[in-house]
């Protein structure tokens, strides 16, 4: 098929229809109608299930429904919407239920306002919903980076069980880039899903779903379970990207599109004779600890951590330093995204930046 | 009156009524249902309003509604309840609405189980709503301090205009102990609510409560007055207890029903002649890095988190730490809730222990 | 207090508050948003409770909780409201609970209009709730007779515990006239509740309030119960108003609003030396069959029904009539309100309206 | 195929499927489960559209946006969950969109029980939505009829744009029968939907669906434009069936599963020489007026209304006579289904059972 020019919002339900979606239930809220928009057409003319739901309450319950039965499934929706999702996000890490979660940030918090933001760092990463669970989540830089992680999305929730989050804000849904639908992306073996509450023509036993546990001890094993899981994502499947990492004299650790700006920034520093690396976590929970782990940079002076709110993920890049160099922050809020320019100053001013 | 036997619920919903509180809105879920049954017979023997709502939604956007309107609020729920409120608590962030949420945790993730538990750490401090926001999260250890924060919470809601939330378990909402419903907490200056929506006869303006701006410029301006508030929070309000913290050889963080149970392994521990301290955190939000920032203690060889979950606060106490000393973690799940000798055991064996 | 100017909405909101109404539940929907606007100020200066709730369905169950507490209670709405309320006021006819339904009727179908209009007739006197019940209807015709009737509603609710509807049209909503709030209405001794379940402080035995009848012969039993106090309000409650009925030529038959209009319309036709009466039923059900029983008209040429639809009340007075006179109708539709003339001519070109 | 033995809920399931059902969307109640149980599991084999709603309100909603865009689609429920559906089923009314319902009748009001009952006679003609409408509704009397009335539901939903509801009672659901499901039925020619909201490849216009005419002379104008088509949902479908109509002693009205029983007890009259007839109403709306204005009987004494509630249909059956007969009326209540005895001795004894 080769290269087109398409926007972000088509990619993301283009990319969907590739990975064998069974179902979409969504509700609308802007900057991500033309995801459910596109696929309410997509959906149809490939004989699939699209939902506009009651809300987004109800649709990510139908999500739990449909994933319990085996279908591929997923759901998009915008800040606070996603909100509203948090108790199905918790019910189906509890259940162990694969589906995708497309969460297109704007301004908070509440209503805020339509423009992109990255004012959701830890909705993403810490959930609202109860207990011990975590979604992976991936939050990519490009439309074509999009549709790649897209596509290996359901392949990654149908492998752990557990849901996966594209985490992106309404620039990138919204703007338009030439990609390649047909890129191949890493293949997993899945097993067929013996678990799914689809009825007993296929099993001999009845399956049930469920995420309910009465008994304490039963419900810490079960937590374990779930811990030994998140680990083999932790060592499998951190994604992170080292951009310009030889000997620098700053590190910015940034994601998404703040990653795409932090890029003109550099060469601008460049050209300044000073030298700007970037950590671009490209999973943010998994956070790639990693990458800090192994930071050996005999001349840097510090880490900027550079985000479009007001440093949600400051913790993680303090934890994963741990004290090791000093950390600074630059971001803007309310959906104003920084230019360049900007990212040059805080670090031609780093040490008023600096947090610890 | 002087001091009577109390279950916590009992004195969660008795606290609220001498807070003054003029309507509650909740939906029931175990283990906080004693806290809405007491509160129907009692804020209908004050001549209040109370209204077991249509769901957990409709719950927090009736506390919405009645906030907007300059009344003194509350809702309570538990785990997944708490989840599904997210979308309504970010939403009194961004009006800047006081009220109190009392959430009482159980067993996660999804449904889990009804036994206490700390596993909404991670909820209550960094919610699931959407945006740059704080709800400011107490984590009383007894019952007593319970009411007194419940009657001080009011107050601090009404002096920030935010969101407080209570955060216990099931245990201390279940347990009785002996309290003193008068004991006399700080008192501060409230001005009268002329924000409120509560119509023309009192204001000669029509007031306005939302969280929408339609202006990037606007709503950045709206999140760095927040980020403002939330600084003066930090500086006012942070709480926590330091126990037996004179040159100990570690340091035990832990919160609520947890540092009960480390009180007696650290008597327990003495015995063996091991000094260990306490810093317990009664604001989770904002966390007492100071706390940790004046650490003066020479012979110290780590710093244990302790709790009932898997983890969560590790974050935080790796932040406020920042390299600074070995830090440990030993916890529980599922409900299950620790011997002091399991405490013991992390601190005798606190190397097999170590995280960062 | 003596005689004042009042819109029709807000003599509604009045009159329920002379009435010791407790509590309200609504959801908003033109054209009776003056009754919920009125009655948020008023209940909170009576220091009662009103609440907006999440929906109409949310509302008439609050409705149903508060009732079956013992509390007086109501709720208004319109139309598609109306319709949403039909479960919860069957639900209220089963559980035998006292309650007030203000049922302001606007154009129809579906969304319709939000002009006046008569076309709920079928909705407020067969309901579309399930199963055999009645709610008892009144259809008053000025702003004074909607006050009192509103003030004896509750009485009657009370009395038989059963839901009582008020119908009017947008026209008595809106419009403004004269009246006097202090007008005594007819009293009735009404026994303490002891069937509320309000807590077993008042009562040995705990109360249940349910419209669940498992075994068949129990719930025939009380389906028969039901039809003999149904019975009771028929010999009791009917009530009627009959105006020129002196040897009538024609005799019309038509409530509310229409009525106004008819009584021009009938001295426009004296003027032209035909004699026309006009059966106006207050209650729609019970209907008043025994004023067409009663009938003694030995000049009686035919009766016409006039409505603001078309024709929904024709079946009642059709079994009324029992084929004893021609029957006619006259009627517009979609909330267009029709003039004096158009009775008239309706008058005089009866045979062509001839229906039956 | 030929002849299948087959339970009647399952019967509604799969002569909606060979009626070319597009979308199913429905809530469970009892005594309906099994057309949504079959359904699940006949439409994802179709690979067809069903969705458990998350309400019976949200399901009527999603048969209206489904039918909007030119599905064919049904919902089912039992009388509370059609109590739910009336804001619904108007305004696909109202929106002049086809669609069929299926109502399982059970004992009322409210809850009431899960026995077989005709007591939504009143719900399924005249509705609880609100305005001038009209459903066409359909009560078989057999499993064949049944799916015969089923098959031919959506061609008749679609040539007058309007829903169709199919009437029976649990004891049709619930019993078995042999079957021909492949019975030819009466075809119309249907039209493309081109009013359809189905995108604007197939249309130049971009259609829209609405049941809103905020000026009052439009919405008068669609009235009688619904009239008209009313009028002619009379003169072509209204259906009834004539039984042992020559020269009758007493003539019995009854329906659905109530004139199987009759069907006995006109045998047991017989033997004792008293020749009774049953007209039969199959459109309960349109009701067959006409069967009754043909009446030519000169030895008849009276017509006895029989049914499953408290005399629902009554009002019908005396406006359709007019006073031309005496009317008498027995019936069972609460899910009690009379014996053919007590038939029987209804008629022996009609005086007492007269009414007017």
């Amino acid at each position: 098929m080769g290269k087109t020019l398409m926007k972000g919002n088509e990619a993301i339900a283009r990319a969907a229809i590739l990975s064998g979606i069974d179902a979409y239930f969504g509700y609308p809220i802007t900057p991500q109608n033309e995801i459910p928009e596109y696929l309410s057409k997509l959906m149809f003319e490939a004989g699939k299930v699209f939902v506009q739901a009651e809300s987004e309450v109800a649709a990510i319950n139908m999500v739990y429904g449909a994933a319990a039965a085996g279908f591929r499934t997923m759901t998009s929706s915008s800040s606070p919407g996603i909100a509203l999702k948090q108790e199905g996000i918790t019910y189906l890490c509890g259940a162990e239920l694969p589906a995708v979660v497309v969460s297109v940030m704007r301004g908070g918090p509440g209503l805020g306002s339509i423009t992109p933001s990255q004012g959701d760092y830890n909705q993403a990463t810490r959930g609202g919903g109860n207990g011990d669970y975590h979604v992976i989540v991936f939050a990519p830089e490009t439309i074509q980076e999009t549709i790649d992680i897209m596509k290996e999305a359901f392949d990654i929730a149908d492998y752990y069980r557990n849901p996966v989050m594209i985490l992106v804000d309404g620039m990138i849904g919204q703007m338009m880039e030439t990609v390649d639908l047909t890129k191949p992306v890493k293949k997993r073996f899945l097993p067929e899903k013996d678990w799914a509450a689809n009825g007993t023509s296929r099993h001999s036993k009845r399956n049930v779903v469920n995420s309910l546990y009465i008994e304490s001890d039963i419900l810490e094993a079960h937590n374990l379970a779930l811990k030994k899981k998140y680990d083999k994502v932790v060592i499998n499947d951190t994604r992170y990207e080292l951009i310009n990492m030889e000997d620098p004299d700053y590190v910015i650790v940034a994601f998404g599109t703040m990653s795409r700006i932090c890029r003109s920034a550099i060469e601008m520093l460049a050209e300044k004779k000073i030298r700007v690396g970037i950590i671009r976590p490209i999973s943010l929970w998994p956070f790639p600890n990693v990458a800090f782990e192994n930071l050996d940079a005999p001349h840097l002076k510090g880490i900027l951590d550079v985000e479009m709110n007001l440093g949600q993920m400051l913790t993680d890049v303090l934890v994963a330093n741990n004290g090791k160099y000093p950390v600074g922050f630059f971001g803007r809020a309310g959906g104003v995204v920084p230019e360049p320019e900007e990212v040059v100053d805080a670090i031609l001013h780093f040490k008023n930046r600096v947090v610890k």
